[in-house]
């Protein structure tokens, strides 16, 4: 029996230009992405806001991958977060041409009664104060994951140490986690996390792959070898989707879980980068997740040394 | 009963400042750093050329680590490849401050007839025109290696291009890989790699560890998590020697083989960015190795996954 997931984060339109093709109005949003992830490993309560120009079928997909938008707040006469930004070369990061917040810039998530008892939690990037004001609405989760983002730790950095405080799992990408901590060394921005007292601190590393670590020691997994990759966008997000809906399907959350979570994000994120938008992730299947899985953990298989 | 490795490739003295400290005239050179590498667990003749500025003591010191260097020829009056450069940061490249290539300019590798029959063969960073004359007066070998930079991939294209079809092993980090074949996608490059009749294309990826593709499939490992990197100088060139001088260990050249040659190459390197220059590497053991290995399996240790 899984148990349920509190997703908070935004929900968007996007405009995205890659190499591979230019999509406009498509569903995006870290909210909306990681609990397409989450939801084909366990329920979701979703909780976001949209304008009245939110095309009704997003919803209907978000729903139809297990993912309850009763918590996504409609306001009548706004306008939907609307994202511009268009990906070049190893399309490791975008370039942003328009941000439209929209309704989004006045968001102030209330949590549901609902939804206040959920045992697992993910915080999506949004404003490091209205993740803060999540973890006051809910009893305490078995399991709360927090990401972020550069712009975050520039200007907010105070606040997102307190979030990172309360929550168990901390999930950024490594400039982002050396940046916190004014180091050049991964394992050292790591330590920092960890000593801030989080159980788990998770390194997305793009086409490098995925680092976790505790302090039960590290594990690593490379991405899954992919000769195209159509869009990157929502690829963190998916990972971290994945990550929280299949530990939320477990029943104890021990290291090994962490490690299998780990892979389970790396296969779904594998997937949402194969199509544009959600369109891939959409048609995942558990069965599509273990062949990746498997791929993956055949990646990571090696015998002892033998030295004579 | 381990074969014996021949590698060619520069000896040097190098000038280096990181953020840790800053050496003068201390041991360089791709050979150097491979061959002490190699020399842990194969016995090593290595092929190079010095000036007879060239410190006595630096001769000792590979001759102490298993290197015969009766191959290195010492030229009367001629002045030691000398390079001089610098970290910061990630210190995942260096500044070049100046290069003198002094006796190195106008090195053409003879090899000595009783090498000319080792069953392993690496060959570190010149000129691929050089190295396609060593192939060309050796034996077959059992394995060949053969490492390049972006200056080849630029200048020397077609050339390296013919040395990588006759070689097994080509060793090259992921930039390198993908600008060779003008793409932005890793498993492409790699993809094309074993198109040319490699039997591996092996990624070195700095501080994100290693990668190597085969048509078996796909293996990483993430390098071993460091708090302090004094100096990576020769990371690259310490990870082939430790691979190379591994293989050449074995009984057999399986799969398996190989995946653990690349953690052994990953733990050498580990050691070898722990101080400057080979001082590091130099003070390897076997048990040291074993470590290092163990630790680094342990990070990529995974249950299968459970689905409901």
């Amino acid at each position: 029996m899984s148990s349920r997931v509190l997703i908070v984060g935004s929900v968007a339109l996007d405009d995205v230009k890659t190499p591979r093709g230019h999509h406009h109005r498509v569903l995006g949003g870290s909210a909306s992405y990681g609990s397409i992830a989450a939801g084909l490993f366990s329920p979701v309560d979703i909780v976001g806001v949209v304008g009245d120009d939110f095309p009704s079928e997003h919803i209907a997909q978000l729903e139809a991958c297990g993912v309850n938008t009763r918590g996504i707040e409609i306001v009548r006469g706004g306008k939907t977060f609307h994202w511009g930004g268009e990906y070049s070369g190893e399309m490791n990061e975008a370039i942003t041409h328009f941000t439209e917040l929209g309704v989004f810039e006045h968001f102030n998530p209330t949590i549901p009664d609902a939804y206040r008892e959920n045992d697992f939690v993910f915080l999506a990037n949004i404003h490091p104060a209205l993740q803060l004001r999540v973890l006051e609405q809910v009893k305490k989760p078995k399991l709360s994951v927090c990401d972020s983002m550069n712009l975050w730790i520039s200007t907010e950095r105070d606040t997102l140490i307190q979030v990172l405080k309360r929550v168990d799992v901390a999930l950024l990408n490594d400039q982002e986690a050396m940046m916190l901590f004014e180091t050049h060394s991964l394992p050292t921005a790591a330590r920092q996390l960890l000593d801030l007292g989080l159980r788990h601190a998770i390194i997305k590393k793009g086409s490098h792959g995925a680092q976790m670590f505790s302090n039960g020691g590290t594990f690593a997994v490379p991405a899954v070898p992919l000769d195209t990759v159509q869009d990157p966008t929502g690829a963190g997000d998916t990972f971290a989707g994945g990550l929280i809906g299949y530990l939320a399907s477990r029943k104890t959350l021990d290291e090994m879980s962490f490690r299998q979570a780990i892979m389970v994000g790396s296969a779904c994120a594998s997937f949402v980068v194969e199509d544009f938008s959600i369109r891939e992730t959409a048609r995942m299947s558990k069965e599509k997740i273990r062949g990746r899985y498997e791929k993956l953990q055949a990646a990571l298989h090696v015998d002892p040394v033998e030295l004579g």
